[in-house]
């Protein structure tokens, strides 16, 4: 399966790109080298010295320019080469390909296709939360899987219940026995539930840490998951009744606790993906439960390693069985509805004008786009 | 060369297949899980969900029906689905392909090919051993060989004067001057031999732990080597003497000190295998001598390691020239037999029908089918 | 691109290659055992046992003649079979192929081509030196990457003041600002320069094992590089003005201290290489100053290790984009005189006889068929 070329890829939390080292990241089997310029703003190259292929990503960042390691030449955040040692002349083709670059919310995104068509309105990220507000931990993890299988595992939180029982899931089978509600974004999924009247999720925090010792809890999830892979979700744990007294629809009360949770699923290559993932608290939250958000991020870190262990099993499986039929079940909605979506992206990528009506995207324009699935 | 597939191939010790855990062996390139259904018998389905790939080894037995810890589908032995969670219908083609299974002396066999075929009279043992008669230690170690220099290696002892001179060897050669005699069996071979008047053998055994004290003796070997890759040998060791009075065939007078090794070859790959093998002396040695069988255990890991790092190299250079020629020694009298025995086996699973007289096997048949090479 | 045949390699110091053990090496994808006769001349013979493939670098060492240790077959350095045990008869055919051999002043070659054409002249060591004179440490190291990025490395300096800036550059990167004179010898380059009125060069070594006190020095350096990919370099220390009293030219005067550099550069496959180098002061200089040549040769070690890094790196990008064409700059002239240098002697071996005049090659002709290039 091809991957989306028109489209923001995030290649690195905004915080793990300095202004004094360069970072070499993979997307879609394109090797490249982030630095900042000496305004400060994100470059992104690709990761080969137009004179012998040396990395540049072993480079040094120089004031904004970035030196090659190997014999000193250098290059501003254009490509263009602006220095050779041994000699004054410096032809206008010694340059290496760059890529167009934005930073938003704590995201550095890469655009890997047409230049011409890199369009801020298609960062993938909804509107309606500021990174700041939460005290969140950030990482990422490389995965010997393709990136759409993490798409798949994001698009149903049914394996909560089993991959993560001891974990996220907690013990509580209800999530794979009953069905969320999910809403067709312009390029990606709404997925919106409650599970009521349950033991409190929060079991898993040490004692001090638990910001909710309610036993009887209502849990609203709600998150947007957009192409090609960006999943932001809100946890809200209420006490037990706000769920019926909402009539199963969002809840307008202010929760008891609740969590914000980005991750972002990155093709390396078509066995391997990046995954990033933050995780955390309100702010407010934390101001007398400084161990909370730590708490959070350990637990989060186990549950995405039980991830990994699966989804790594599960490409091994598909490049032995590589044509073997899957049986769709129930829960398998959420999937095929974001396969459908990404499998249209890819075949527009390929239309040499960009196609009318995408020139906006994300969870921005989901109330007017979103169309009901049951 | 293709694999035999209409036949027993050992995929576990008995013993390391339990009730609580499923187990992940891969069989001629085929990934399996065997689990025990609620009867205790054994089971072997493909180690694939047939909902999302992930796979059932990963899983969990819940009262002899294995769990995919994925998205908690369950299956029983058969390979049928018998549960999915979240929706009530269960399509009756939501199934994954399963194996004969056959437990048999501390084995679990399991059939590759045409299950219309498997016959449990081609279980590869010899009848004439009972397992609970020895204190055997059981193990297995993986190899990246292919299967057949394995079987090689066990159808020619004379390379135990070389390559494990400092094991089972002890530094006597005559093992490779001399000759055994080998008889055919309908699917393998028999090897018998004396090496008489030596040194004790059991020189590598701790003092406290030796037999058999006399400083001369006469040895007895015999073993048969059965298709697909099955071997079961008798070591006995006598007074010296004993040799010339039996006239140099199958000694009757009970012996100072016997032992049995156990062993079998299962292919994984066309550059890999699992190697099992057990050893140890008379249940009735032991009990006045408990350290013995673990002295002779971990002589025989320390000898199959040296096996290891040669079948390693060796497949490594035929990886590197495929198509050199060897040259023939007369040691090789029993390696081609055997080859050439599998090579017709082979041929026999491409035809349609079972091939009339192989309906029975193994040693159990040899005295009628028994053909002597010499 | 294909590799040199009708040449000599260093397959080992010589050192390195005892009377008690084989020794495996691999070149231009071609594995060889090496030992050493009863005479104790060196002998090389393909790693592969002619009976059953098994390595004969895992064999023994028995006065001279090598015994595979697999089934004890015994083949003395010619490759003829000498002994198979359990048979009196030894077919002259049963042999393995053997591969020239000549050892030189520390170096053992292999003669990878057709042994008719094997030349003792043709040894690429230049004639003016004698590592007796030099206190040298000698190692190797195995990259993943083709030789010939070494021999690009190897045939200009300049990145010496970038990559080795904390090793052998010190910081100082005028070798890079500047260019050396570049000599076209017969089979590659001879390559000199003076660095005039630097900071002294051995800032890395320990005070008390620095030799050269003076705070401003002139520094001469002059190696010949020869295919297919010999190193040796000699450096020399002078008082500041000593470069300019000489014309610029190679000095007369003794130095105020010197060292010698050898190196040979072994292609083992398209994609990985063994790195052979020694270095060290003139034995004269130690032996005032024992702790001179081990401090050398950890710097040595430490800058070899940063080539490995790039050079690595480097061949991954070439993987990946291996049609990149690259932009040459002023410093690549002796990178592509020596690549057209062995692209000839690459299609020399393809035609069917010796190429007229190469029948002595190396530096000792280096002054009748020298051309300066510039």
């Amino acid at each position: 399966m091809a991957f989306m070329r028109n489209c923001w890829y995030v290649a690195s939390w905004t915080h793990s790109l300095t202004a004094s080292c360069p970072l070499a990241v993979t997307i879609i089997d394109e090797p490249l080298v982030l630095f900042r310029t000496r305004e400060g703003s994100a470059a992104a190259l690709r990761d080969c010295c137009c004179h012998r292929n040396a990395p540049l990503s072993h480079g040094r960042c120089e004031n904004g320019v970035l030196r090659c390691m190997y014999h000193g030449l250098m290059f501003d955040g254009s490509g263009q080469c602006v220095g050779i040692p041994g000699q004054t002349h410096i032809p206008s083709t010694c340059r290496v390909r760059s890529y167009p670059v934005l930073e938003s919310r704590g995201c550095v995104f890469v655009w890997m296709g047409d230049p011409a068509r890199a369009d801020p309105l298609l960062i993938p990220l909804p509107d309606d939360y500021d990174p700041r507000d939460w005290d969140l931990r950030w990482t990422q993890c490389d995965l010997r899987t393709h990136y759409m299988l993490m798409n798949d595992n994001l698009a149903d939180m049914s394996h909560v219940a089993f991959l993560h029982e001891a974990t996220f899931g907690g013990g509580d089978t209800r999530i794979a026995e009953t069905h969320p509600t999910i809403t067709r974004l312009e390029r990606g999924l709404r997925v919106e539930r409650w599970l009521s009247d349950r033991d409190r999720v929060e079991h898993w925090l040490p004692d001090e840490s638990n910001p909710a010792p309610d036993r009887r809890q209502d849990m609203w999830l709600a998150y947007d998951l957009i192409a090609p892979g960006i999943f932001v979700m809100r946890t809200e744990i209420h006490r037990a009744g706000v769920a019926r007294e909402s009539g199963y629809t969002a809840p307008t009360l202010p929760p008891l606790h609740s969590n914000l949770n980005v991750q972002a699923v990155t093709p390396v290559s078509e066995t391997s993906m990046r995954h990033f993932f933050a995780l955390g608290p309100p702010r407010l939250e934390t101001q007398d439960n400084p161990a909370l958000a730590d708490a959070m991020f350990q637990l989060m870190c186990k549950g995405f390693e039980e991830d990994r262990i699966m989804l790594e099993a599960q490409q091994r499986n598909i490049n032995r069985w590589p044509v073997q039929a899957a049986n769709a079940i129930r829960h398998d909605r959420g999937v095929h509805l974001l396969r459908r979506i990404i499998d249209n992206l890819v075949k527009q990528d390929s239309e040499s004008a960009p196609a009318p009506g995408v020139s906006s995207a994300g969870a921005s324009t989901a109330s007017s786009a979103s169309l009901p699935i049951s």
